[in-house]
């Protein structure tokens, strides 16, 4: 497992590479040139599931009657253009889905996975934005699938990304990790919450301390971040200094908790026999998180 | 203006002191306690202005046919329960609304501040998402205003909050300052941008540095982070190493722009005479910024 562990697997849904054009979007001759180009291409999806094709996302030539408005611009590479159907395309013959989320790291390069992460996200948040939440009236996609505009009250509606804090909270040599009943057997990880309207990261990493685990936050310091998009997080990674290791559990959030050391970390991450708790997967940036506070 | 200065106003909106109390959230007897305490009081707003009694903000008795359900939860604090009215509520005799946000900081308490820009933020997604936009009927509050109800499709949705990154660039020894068509004369500030799906906070920075200057970032640090109550944003500040000094800016977002050395911004900040630029006002993040980045 070692040698695993050696090739650094990058952060998730990080690392996207393609040109995301903004000036594009509002542009609609821009647009158009852009859907007409001869290298213009479609990431396909299977409802919000990847599709491969070898070890690559599966991408296609645009559809003949194809229509701009029905597509999101993902942005530009080297080859040209490249949309995702924001109501999903039919599966090209030969096409598989994807395996699970889990296995998609090993299977996917970076930034392939970072262009799935987002043309996911885009057409989740299309499929659940539908009506205006100002007005109740139908909404339709413009800004090259950037955004939703309302056909009664004209409200314009720009995608979700929901910012979340997952920290470890840190004492005397040990930081704090925890499980929720839905994780596998000896699985712990950084506690995690939404930011709320009216707090900083900081704050929120203080307070999602303090409700579920007890523990005040009097230090916080931002380590890294992630996309994550289930359905549209962008996870913020913190490491907090607190007062005592006294915890109490909200045991409707945390079903155990524990403190470990940086051996304790090390062994959970190269996955040893005897570790403490079993660490999250390298897709997700509790693991990155584990890593660093290990090596700094 | 150097007494100004020394007295190190705080970041605007930040610092709330409230326990929020998110237990009481979901349990309708603790919240129902909650609001029948004797200590119970609402936060008063005139639409989504704050309304100020001296020098804090106005804090009334629930009224006698106050109901629970038409009221968010502001937390805690030594007195007892806070709420606000989600659909606002007559001001009492006497009552002023406040003056400009940019006097706000001038007449509140840091905490005050933060307290009113939980409860805008919150009052204002309430305003703006009395339909479900997955199916379009009506939903309405639950989880103590914390989050809305479809009495269609039951599809629960939570406040938004809206990710900005706020960024300097800097090379040379100096940062990047840009000035929008809307901005006050003289005044310049850092670039800003929301985060979209997809991307971490630090390759937002360098979307948000390319598109607006066309200056490649090598390095992104995180600085701090405000909220923003409007309508209810996460200010992300962060300072980015760029590769050159060579601009290309997009006109459409950005009038003007200019590279400032530590004096330069040293004295914009003390708004002394001579200054290159004028700095924002400290209720903002991008003063907070420039001062971080003119003392490290």
């Amino acid at each position: 497992m070692a040698d695993v562990e050696e090739k650094r697997p990058a952060l998730g849904f990080a690392g996207g590479t393609l040109d995301r054009m903004d000036a594009w979007r509002g542009d609609a001759a821009a647009l158009a040139a852009a859907f007409a180009h001869p290298a213009a291409r479609v990431l396909l999806l299977e409802g919000l599931s990847p599709v491969v094709d070898g070890d690559r996302l599966a991408i296609a030539p645009l559809l003949p009657d194809a229509r701009v408005e029905d597509h999101g611009l993902l942005g530009v590479d080297a080859v040209g253009p490249l949309f995702v159907a924001l109501k999903g395309q039919a599966l090209p013959h030969g096409a598989q889905v994807a395996p699970g989320l889990w296995d998609l790291q090993k299977l996917l390069s970076p930034e392939d996975l970072a262009h799935y992460a987002t043309a996911k996200a885009l057409v989740d948040w299309h499929a659940r934005h539908g009506f205006c939440a100002a007005c109740g009236e139908h909404t339709a996609p413009v800004r090259a699938g950037w955004s939703r505009r309302c056909e009664g009250c004209n409200a314009e509606h720009f995608p979700r990304v929901d910012p979340v804090v997952i920290m470890l909270a840190e004492y005397d040599g040990k930081i704090l990790v925890g499980r929720q009943a839905r994780f596998a057997p000896g699985q712990y990880s950084a506690l995690a919450g939404f930011v709320e309207p009216g707090e900083t990261i900081e704050e929120a990493v203080a307070r999602e301390l303090w409700e579920e685990a007890g523990v005040r936050a009097t230090a916080v310091r931002y380590v890294m971040s992630q996309p994550w998009p289930f359905p549209s997080s962008l996870m913020m990674a913190c490491v907090a200094q607190v007062e005592s290791a006294e915890l109490t559990l909200d045991t409707t959030e945390i079903e155990a908790a524990m403190w470990v050391d940086r051996d304790g970390v090390r062994g959970a991450l190269a996955r040893e026999d005897g570790a403490p708790f079993l660490a999250p997967q390298p897709i997700a940036i509790a693991h990155h998180l584990l890593r660093w506070w290990v090596e700094n």
